[in-house]
């Protein structure tokens, strides 16, 4: 078990409809220390992979994104979901559903913002349906630049994102996988996760 | 001329309306070494004073709230702006008027992320007519929890904010203040600034 499965067993909440409250830690307040170690993860985890720039949405993406562009030292840039009145410029647009509002929102980046040289890390809080990351990557090819990876900190593990991205050839990196959770009795499960191959030439095992 | 009043002269744009566009590096891409030198000059000026939490509103002032969490080793809470389904927790709820978006907002935070014992330092990337900044004021003494002090990436000097702030005797750190701005020249001028008192008992200057 790892740290982010750990820190939900311990203070994550199920709620009815297949919910996990995490605002404690994740998306209301942030416990600086567990932001930290998922940067780290990640950066573990797409070691070898080359990243020049990190996307994510507003809101709840937009601390480990920071984060995650600190320990690489590159640009992060966050889609928005509203205008402002201060934009006028040529945008990248994509539309996402909202589980947690309910309804379509049109999501975008300012075009000098995307180049066709980004070599991109998508991160967020949650990965359910992979609405909001099939947005982000088609903001990221409208642009003609590159998905570098998807990192998740927690993917709902029933629902069809994850294996929809995967299935698309993307790789898909999630901290904690739910693979089921029962809020009457309080109890979740989560997927069991491989370790990554070794690539130390010298080390048979 | 600090870092900061050096970016928004090289990458700042003037727009009519007294707008002005910082949103190559700090409110929709984030220069991750702007942000970086931020949280460093908030946590110098703030220096001797006690912050156990960093508050702030979503959605730019995550970035900078984020960094400066991290350098203090404190959570970080962001206040939201929106209903989300899943949270049916007690709330401490303020109204602010948003500018950029042209409406009142409801701005609030859980219960259970402010307590009477926090010494909470907000922070945010603007500080106009102060709307936000007594929101966030407003969230704190519901709680009964302490205001630390405040601390804005960019102040426009000619609202009210900072004036209405530091007259209520908080304590406001502005790393950039703008005195006046021209969009036809695309001229800027900042307000010259005052350096801390040395508090070193044997250097006499």
């Amino acid at each position: 078990m790892n740290f982010l499965e750990e820190k939900i067993l311990q203070d994550g909440v199920i709620k009815e409809g297949n919910i996990l409250k995490v605002d404690s830690f994740l998306n209301h307040q942030i416990d600086i220390d567990i932001m930290r170690q998922m940067a780290y993860e990640f950066k573990r985890r797409f070691r070898g992979i080359e990243v020049n720039k990190v996307l994510t949405i507003e809101a709840s993406g937009i601390a480990i994104a920071t984060l995650l562009g600190n320990l690489y030292d590159v640009p992060v840039v966050f889609a928005k979901k509203s205008e402002t009145a201060n934009s006028t410029d040529d945008k990248y647009v994509a539309k996402a559903y909202s589980f947690t509002h309910k309804k379509m929102n049109n999501v975008f980046v300012s075009k000098p913002y995307l180049n066709a040289t980004d070599k991109v890390l998508i991160v967020d809080d949650f990965l359910a349906d992979g609405e909001a990351a099939h947005a982000l990557i088609d903001l990221i090819h409208q642009a003609g630049a590159t998905v570098a990876g998807i990192g998740i900190a927690i993917e709902k593990g029933q629902q069809k994102g994850g294996a929809t991205l995967r299935g698309e050839g993307y790789r898909v990196e999630s901290i904690a996988i739910v693979e089921s959770m029962d809020w009457q009795t309080q109890t979740i499960k989560f997927r069991e996760q491989k370790a990554l191959p070794i690539q130390n030439p010298n080390l048979h095992i």
